[in-house]
């Protein structure tokens, strides 16, 4: 397989983007594999993603890619971000006792789908452990009450300190994260909402469903920000539900979309397809 | 084609309801051609919905079935209704500025697929005339302002009962029903709003969609209640939309969401598939 | 939660047969907490799943109400079967080299969405060995080659037979099975087809599907019978694809859709509300 | 809102195209709103939609801009087209007996979702007759036995002429249209199959899916090739269906897919969202 390049990038709209980056890596010998603009009209904000073969591409490594684009991007003005291979990004789950998210995420990491290293696994219950065991990643016990939550908080940061993680995916991780937690890792954590935001917003969100008699129920996979259930969305998918369904039936048909949303949310950000700004996200799909 | 009835009745969960009215049809010569119950654990309450062949059957009019049965019905506390042969009901549409349900519906009414007969369409605006000419439907021109719509809520009541009307279609139409109207008419106006709901509960659903960057977008058809946009659900639907939709298409896809679940709710209703007890509805699909 | 019991019966249509069966239950003291009836009027056939509580029912276990109920059934040509309680059916699992469907069937079993005990696994290859391991359940690994399919499958037979196995699953197993293997266990085999059946028959569906230029790749579960990939159809679905997709992606998604819909055919088999005849399915849902 | 060009294309890939297209627009004062590109690995192919303001740029018209971009273009080996504004290009409706998708199409082109002028409509029956005069577009209807096939075809091909037809919209036009005329207008026909093809190729698809008992139908638009019912694939849908559905309601779900699979195509074509090649098409939505 041919070593590729991905650039993330958004800014400011105006004339001459598209050009200036495609010449930018035709002067270094790229040759462009997948390009897709969005230019958001309301924002009036130009959004790019751009993928090259590094087979004759002069700047050998990532870190002279910074070093030559740099000084063009910050006259630009481009928020940006570049990967070179594949790069396994070292990442955290986060579970508490529900396992389908994890034991999901586990198998699409073990056949391939996610390119991670899933470096540990943090819970507040004892639930995820044979589960860690049996895949070889190190499972963190560190149970939580009320009074221990903000000491117990400094342990998971450290924990993700020593081990460099790039993204912390809540895989139904049922403790509300603090603002510093979401601070360290803007943009970098993402949640799965057992719900079609935002319809159901809160703890129990089939619960409410049901006693609503929707016909259709949902799950949402989203950025962590500092504002509960508000971060930008990135994906979201529904199931057809009747008077048929008991809340039990709900719930197993809830557990099916939050695997989907949540594990295609991961491999989006893995393969660097997602640019976030102010709310909203541009998934290039 | 055979000549059918259809029997819709729910009532307080107890042994023996199923016997009582399968006994009931064949000690008169009923021939069974589809039946569907359903029994609501939370409400302990009993639904059935139940088709047969008038060919034997020896109740030869609703009159006569109403007589024999309601003294059954009013002993075992049935809320029930029975309809024999394809009555064509007679329908009033309301509508807006907006006509895309309006001339959707005429269409589907066309070529059969809504039995009943659209009597009359009303409406604050010209724009459905030339539809309403074209297919040869009355049109009546209210027009309506704050100071005005008390009185012209008047004639339209007026109108609704000099034909007869046993189903008013909300296809877009932008007044809010008073308390009056709408208990007049409880469990036979049907709304469609232009949202999942609840999601976006409100004017501008599409617009509240686009801000917060939803991956979906919504429509749903519901029954309508004194609480606006709180009324039984009776069906919904989505479409996927990206970060490339603006509002523009955004509002086009709700279009053709709107259409699909307010038709499938005048036909379930018209086929007598729907009951509603409570806040929730039971569609015999 | 109360004790169930489940009768799924067809027969010859004609009159007075939900009546009789109501009457049945009713005289034995069953309250009925479920019932879906199916005619279907091109076979003239009917279909009933009729679910009731054990509470009050007079006829104790499955044997006393096999006794009481055959010769009524015989009379009236029913096609039927009896279900008691929660009783955990033995299950097959085979699988060849892919385990998505496999490690899906095996979690959802844990959590209790599969009413059942997973008996064994078989398997021409060693892939499967350490999920057997990790959920405790018997694996066996028997290698084919052409010589050896004969004598290998008349083990696999003695295996089901020793096992009392009433369910084999197919969990993307690769081997054909024999007509003597399909017809020992016939209406009992269900089989995923990674295909949007009949559209792509046969060995490789994704890359038809992709040389195709399909914008939607589906999946199928059904019934095994003597002709290949021909069996009644329990469940398809679908998803979204386009030019965008290379055969891999095209490969990974259609792992999804195996995953649903293979595990919605087991559990609906196990739940008894699948009648099967000629080679159509009455899923009662 | 601002004058806008498109240019759809494509060409063998190499190293360069991006950068090339780019820097032509920059340098005469292009500002590029949209710009999609994909790259076909298989074929080794490069496609390319952009869209850009016309309003600093100094080619002032589609011939200006084809004077100067052709030489470019034909040492690049590009297969391209431009076009400058909203021209309304000229279509032709071809349709039959059932008039869902015409009057669907009508409807959306007057509420402005489909920028063309719909410039004529051809049907072998009278059906269609009042909603062309009801939308005030010309008529012709010419009627077609096998005897006068050949020359009832000519009729239409010379309507098509001096009409200037630059797309012709099958919109469940029952007849097969010959090699000549496909020839005519390769790339420039879309139908609508009443299937998910290619599952169910042929004549009755719903007699067909009915029998084999699915759990979804489908329908299919694509491009008019030589081959019946083998032309590229632009859009496909499904509906979910049960054992419950007759061939009829079958049938009215059908419908409901066909308007929204037909009326996607025929907008994407108009939006110059669509690439050919080979068999395959590339949707820039």
């Amino acid at each position: 397989m041919e070593k590729k390049a991905v650039l993330l990038l958004h800014c400011a709209d105006r004339k001459g983007l598209v050009a200036m980056i495609a010449d930018f890596l035709l002067l270094h010998g790229g040759s462009i594999l997948d390009a897709d603009q969005h230019r958001d009209a309301a924002l009036e904000r130009f959004f790019m993603r751009i993928e090259w073969s590094l087979a004759d591409f002069d700047l050998e490594n990532e870190e002279q890619f910074r070093q030559t684009f740099a000084p063009l991007a910050e006259q630009a003005g481009f928020s940006w971000e570049v990967t070179y291979g594949r790069r396994k990004v070292p990442v955290a789950l986060m579970v508490s006792r529900y396992q389908h998210c994890l034991v999901d995420l586990l198998y699409r990491h073990q056949i391939g789908e996610l390119n991670c290293e899933i470096a540990l696994i943090v819970s507040n219950h004892q639930d995820a452990r044979p589960f860690a065991e049996f895949y070889h990643i190190p499972f963190h016990y560190l149970p939580m009450t009320p009074a221990t939550k903000a000491a117990v908080e400094r342990q998971q940061i450290e924990l993700m300190e020593s081990n460099h993680i790039e993204l912390v995916v809540l895989a139904r991780y049922m403790q509300v994260l603090s603002p510093e937690f979401v601070a360290r890792y803007r943009g970098k954590i993402i949640n799965v909402h057992h719900s079609f935001l935002p319809a159901f917003v809160g703890a129990k969100p089939y619960h409410a469903a049901f006693r609503r008699g929707v016909k259709l129920i949902g799950a949402t996979s989203h950025y962590v920000t500092e504002t509960l259930d508000e971060g930008p969305i990135i994906e979201q998918d529904v199931a057809r539900v009747s008077h048929r369904d008991e809340l039990e039936t709900l719930i197993d048909k809830g557990r099916d979309l939050e695997r989907i949303v949540l594990s295609h949310a991961v491999r989006w950000h893995l393969e660097h397809r997602i640019s976030c700004f102010g709310n909203k996200t541009v998934v290039f799909d």
